[in-house]
């Protein structure tokens, strides 16, 4: 709304001018019209305008000839060309990146003697041996210490791994930490927080630039494999929009407009979960749930599309090397019985509890940082987390291996063949079964020790992850999340089995649990902690549970992981409302208007509006009483984004809105290219010159700058209804009047400050513009 | 907005309140505040602002006592209650359906000996012969020529069934358009295009009534069981909307505010579609995409919540014997081929064709249909196209079967046990495969014979489908679409299959179509014709493309259906934007305002608003210089939902808005209960009494009832800036100002009549307020 009306006329009305030639300059084109400064706050109406302005000019050239129409049909498809360019990327990106950490993470335990560039698994693809157990058994594939000292059992070959580890994963954490602190500091932490707030119209340059793209996507490679508990997820999401603003700015559609690009990234976030889990349904769907801001159904379309382009780019790639789409694919073979529901339910209490001190601590943690001297030694912390992460993560199994193969081995159930501790029950010699359908056993030693070192595992990763999360490097939180809550669910998982196994004659196993039946699918709890703890994390619902119907491919489990889910929200909003990346918004003070926020207060705009009781009078123009020199002393003395006119500072009636940097750029081209324009002209803004005094200079006139319907409430009107307006309409600023006379301005930063104090934070914290 | 403020200070702002006692009965609540009448607008940002209130005053209240804290949880989570309500009801219904369905489908062939209330299918669970082939062979299900004339073959035989085909087909029309004109006229058609304009923010009294609930399901199941060429999936959104509307009138905080009421709506039509497909996650999307208006994340993740227990209570009643949850559940062995792309996108384009040529003759149709004397003769229009239907329809194995059935086995790939004609191959003797996996093979003369029919088939479907929907009868059009795209898709599909046999040395066919192997599946293309159909009727891609990947349940061949779903909707979308629930719309004149529109012209508010030029001048309140009488005249003289106040005539500024209603009620109250109030006492609407003469009557104080914060904009404001704030805060008036002056006002129905204009349509069209 703001300038839009301004543009428009800049555009066409020349012809309806009378003093034409005086003004000719502005019909030029302004240099910089519609960029924003740096951490500024975009104007979402003004940017529809200016799209729809820029439409209507190719509809309407597109009559003229065939060039213009050919162009204007390149213009209309440049939308689904962009996704398919951002599909293509970020699955390629993807598949790269999976492969790196594969051998990465690979060679800190070892080489492959035929070419050193593959992991364990490529490796031993040509050996004979390639069943699961014999895995370790490839004999072109040589630990460190057999490598060196030739030695494969023993205590010093032991210690001579354990130290190699180490030594690869400090390597590689200092490699990122380093790249990330001296080219692309953007390119920390999981990105998502931030691009919420970029895409609800916030302005951060670079965020999602080249050399982030570049740097994030090397650097996150580097800390996977280096060990640390972190996920490749959200980064992914952050790597996808780079791409998506990458792309953008090929096309002027996209790259002149800041509204229509945000188009775009969301589309990019889609892509990213998408690639990220193998999801493309739950990746539109997380972009819609817990990223975007405006979500058109256009985008809609465009996001599904994108999702499926950089889903079957990564499957093409086929870094899993099993043709499945999916992160983690799992069959389950045997369906869940009500009673089941209560350790599900408890599995999401559990999950809401994990999220609610992982976002406490962690938040109190990333404040220490900020405001104490640890912020300044960044290398150094990743250091020092690093080797411990290393130290204790070795000698245990499940913190030693990937966390994404983790989370693979406690989803699965134990089929025949399995080989895994977990799987080590005592088997009936007496039992024929066919292969998928094992009955319920008695648990082995395997498994006790592997409940043993789970739970210590856990609590080591509960740690480790707090203060993982926000150091300044890649690290995204679902993967440590989902471990915690699959280590969590895995454990209940045995427990419920073992119990419907030594006591099948209860009452709450009779009736589904007979012995010899397979009636508790451990992996299955696994599965539903998984999605709890992400859940408490992150308060994602139906996107989380989309995604995790996309993993199994069935809507037999979508109500354990439902009732998860919605146990896991609840529970942690009961103890605070924010997910960690709100959380994070908070703590770093973008301009972030939550849409999930509701405003209950009962202030009215006139408690908001400033300037507040006793503070100096708002600084407006007169229409056509205030001299070049007036104004720019006023430009000089405030800061002000934008002044509104009236009509004479008596009747203070409101005619429109003039922004600082037309007002600059106008006077200083009026300076030097119109005659007669001294520092005592008068500037005007109506259609005629006022009349002046005969001696008088030549008055300037600005019209063509006045925004002319610029958004107004009235001094009554409920603050709930302002916050509304400023987030479905996107806003920048709003003017408050009485009875047609003007009183104040209400910008989104007083929004933010007032809800903050209505909410009891330090309204401070509100930081940009 | 408007009257918020109202609201807000009727509540609370008696003690500041100068003449509180002169006031004292507007402080008891209005009786029918907040209601609307019948066919108009509600106003979105009063029912929001009108449920804040309510939910502070919950919220201030439940600290005072246990009673009210456990008052305001049970608040809290009525939505969710409601969820589940709605979740059961609708999942039974649609349970109940389908089996009445399945039965009263088989006695229009004959019945069950053992138990008349038995399908065909029922009946013959218990006979020994129960594979597909001995199906008709169960010796407990007798054709109604072997039960009457104790024939089962022969000519005298087939006529015999043939009249009691045609008989029973017209009982169940008769019947069902009968109930309809007597019980509840609303029940007839899809219920979709009323249902968008519902929740669009519309009130249409009684079309999501009890009665209509009732008679709509009922009526559903006569006439999908007398065979006309309609399906029941969308009147299953209605029966859901029905449900949805039952329960929240239960609840006080749905019942008493319309805003809060569409949002169970939007949930109860994403469970509708949940159990019309099986699809959960497609029915939000589709209430998402296609449906609603306003649709917060809240809504999302109950809509999610009532779609999956709608869907599990169907799985419960398990109405296909299958424990299936999914319409047609389809397993596809084999892979597509980047070849076979070019045949799906052919069958876009057809799908496309089908769409618009469709849309157009209904359109045309039922527009005849209401202006000449065809409308008049309903039931008979009813039972003549029920006639003609069965007549034509009985002779073709395909149109005689359900049109479910004919989908569904459309669908099927040919397995080795397949006995449908349409897998008449001709079997090489010398090879011997695994059963899943057959060879492409020389079609056989069932298939030639099958091809044939079918041809004939979907000419008879297209044209009879055009006449059938939009009779006074419950009719959804998603069953016939799918059909007609399964039966083109298969035809296309057996054509590939048999080219690729014959001609496998084609450059084409070389790479991927070696002899022997299964290289095409015509299933697949009978479902990518289904969804390339059914988008260009209805203009869905993603809600559609979810619903097709929830039926076979594999990310595979969702390229095949995007590329169908997107190439269709664009050819469809050349010939004409609107799909067949928007034309409906707009043919019925229901004032939507489409979120898809794009409105691009130049015009601004100041073309829009009214008085018009030459027009007499806005009827407008003053402050204080009107007397009671004045205003009693102006609201005889017009019929306007409300009025501006300005401070006087002559400075025309703006003080606020009062609704006629309120005016009304305020006046008629005063007149009764406050002494001194005669037709010439003054009227005021500010804080202070006027100064007035001392002989004058008392005056009459109505600040209360002025909502203090009326919308405004310019003037000069974009009316594409004007329709965007329209849409988005659901607004149903708006004042033009000018510099602080009132010009003029702009309505919803203002709106959407300029946007006819500017379409070249006729403005008329929009009939209601």
């Amino acid at each position: 709304l703001l300038f839009s009306l301004g543009v428009t006329s800049m555009v066409n009305a020349g012809a309806m001018s009378g003093s034409g030639n005086l003004m000719d300059f502005l019909d030029e084109p302004f240099p910089d019209v519609g960029t924003y400064e740096d951490f500024h706050t975009i104007d979402w109406l003004r940017e529809k305008s200016r799209d729809t302005d820029r439409h209507r000019k190719i509809t309407s050239k597109s009559k003229e000839s065939v060039w213009e129409f050919i162009k204007s049909l390149l213009d209309a498809w440049s939308g689904w060309v962009v996704m398919l360019l951002i599909g293509l990327l970020a699955g390629t990106l993807a598949g790269v990146i999976d492969l790196a950490v594969d051998w990465m993470t690979d060679l800190k335990e070892g080489v492959c003697l035929s070419a050193f560039w593959y992991s364990h698994e490529q490796c031993c693809w040509t050996s004979n041996e390639t069943t699961f157990e014999d895995r370790d058994k490839c004999p072109l594939w040589q630990k460190w210490s057999e490598l060196l000292v030739n030695q494969s059992e023993g205590a010093s070959a032991y210690i001579l791994n354990y130290l190699m580890y180490i030594l690869w994963a400090l390597l590689f954490a200092f490699l990122a930490v380093s790249l990330v602190r001296v080219f692309a500091p953007y390119a920390c932490g999981s990105g998502i927080p931030e691009i919420k707030t970029i895409l609800s119209g916030f302005i951060i340059r670079g965020y999602l630039g080249k050399w982030t793209l570049l740097i994030k996507t090397v650097t996150l490679v580097l800390v996977v494999s280096s060990g640390l508990s972190l996920g490749k997820e959200g980064p992914l999401v952050h790597v996808a929009c780079c791409c998506g603003n990458f792309f953008s700015s090929l096309f002027s559609k996209y790259s002149k407009n800041e509204g229509k690009r945000r188009e775009v990234l969301s589309a990019a976030a889609a892509a990213g979960v998408s690639v990220a889990f193998g999801a493309p349904i739950g990746g539109v769907l997380f972009s819609l749930e817990e990223v975007s801001y405006y979500f058109p159904l256009k985008t809609l379309w465009r996001s599904f599309f994108a999702a499926l382009v950089a889903a079957f780019t990564l499957r093409s790639i086929n870094p899993f090397g099993n043709s499945r789409l999916v992160l983690f694919y799992v069959e389950y073979h045997t369906p869940w019985y009500m009673a089941e529901l209560f350790p599900f339910i408890l599995l999401g209490v559990f999950g809401g509890l994990w999220g609610t001190l992982f976002i406490r601590c962690n938040i109190a943690w990333c404040r220490r940082r900020k405001t104490t001297r640890l912020g300044k030694y960044p290398v150094l912390e990743v250091i020092v987390v690093t080797a411990i992460t290393a130290i204790i993560a070795y000698p245990n199994p499940y913190t030693r291996q990937s966390t994404s193969e983790l989370i693979s081995e406690l989803f699965n159930d134990c089929g025949a063949l399995e080989s895994s501790q977990l799987c080590d029950y005592i088997n009936d010699p007496n039992m024929t079964r066919p292969v998928d359908d094992i009955p319920d056993r008695p648990a082995g030693v395997g498994v006790y020790r592997a409940m043993w070192q789970l739970a210590l595992a856990l609590i080591f990763k509960i740690v480790v992850t707090i203060f993982t999360f926000g150091m300044k490097i890649p690290s995204g939180l679902f993967i440590p999340s989902m471990a915690v809550g699959a280590m969590a669910g895995r454990m209940v998982g045995i427990g419920v089995e073992q119990l419907a196994y030594h006591h099948h004659d209860w009452i709450i196993f009779r009736n589904w649990c007979r012995p010899g039946a397979d009636c508790v699918t451990p992996g299955l709890y696994a599965m539903v902690g998984a999605a709890a703890c992400l859940g408490g994390v992150t308060r994602m619902t139906v996107s989380l549970v989309v995604i995790m119907f996309e993993l199994t491919g069935g809507l037999e489990y979508i109500v354990p992981l439902m009732a998860a889910a919605v146990t896991s929200k609840w529970v942690a909003d009961a103890f605070g409302k924010e997910g960690i990346y709100e959380a994070h918004i908070h703590l770093n003070g973008y301009p972030f208007l939550d849409v999930k926020d509701e405003f209950t207060h009962r202030t009215l705009a006139t408690d908001v509006m400033r300037p507040r009781r006793g503070e100096p009078p708002l600084s407006v123009l007169t229409q056509d009483s205030m001299t070049v020199e007036d104004v720019e002393t006023l430009i000089k003395e405030t800061d002000y984004n934008g002044f509104p006119v009236v009509v004479s500072r008596d009747s203070e009636r409101l005619i429109g809105f003039a922004q600082r940097r037309e007002l600059i750029l106008a006077i200083k081209n009026a300076r030097q290219r119109q005659e007669g324009i001294v520092s005592n002209s008068i500037m005007y803004f109506t259609e005629e010159p006022p009349e002046l005094p005969a001696n008088s200079p030549h008055p300037l006139k600005l019209r063509r700058i006045l925004n002319l319907s610029p958004f107004t409430v009235t001094d009554h009107t409920p603050m709930e209804t302002v916050v509304d307006i400023f987030r479905k309409l996107g806003l920048r600023q709003c003017l408050v009047t009485r009875s047609g006379r003007l009183l104040g301005i209400i910008t989104k930063k007083d929004v933010l400050r007032h809800m903050a104090q209505m909410a009891n934070q330090d309204p401070e914290s509100i930081m940009f513009n």
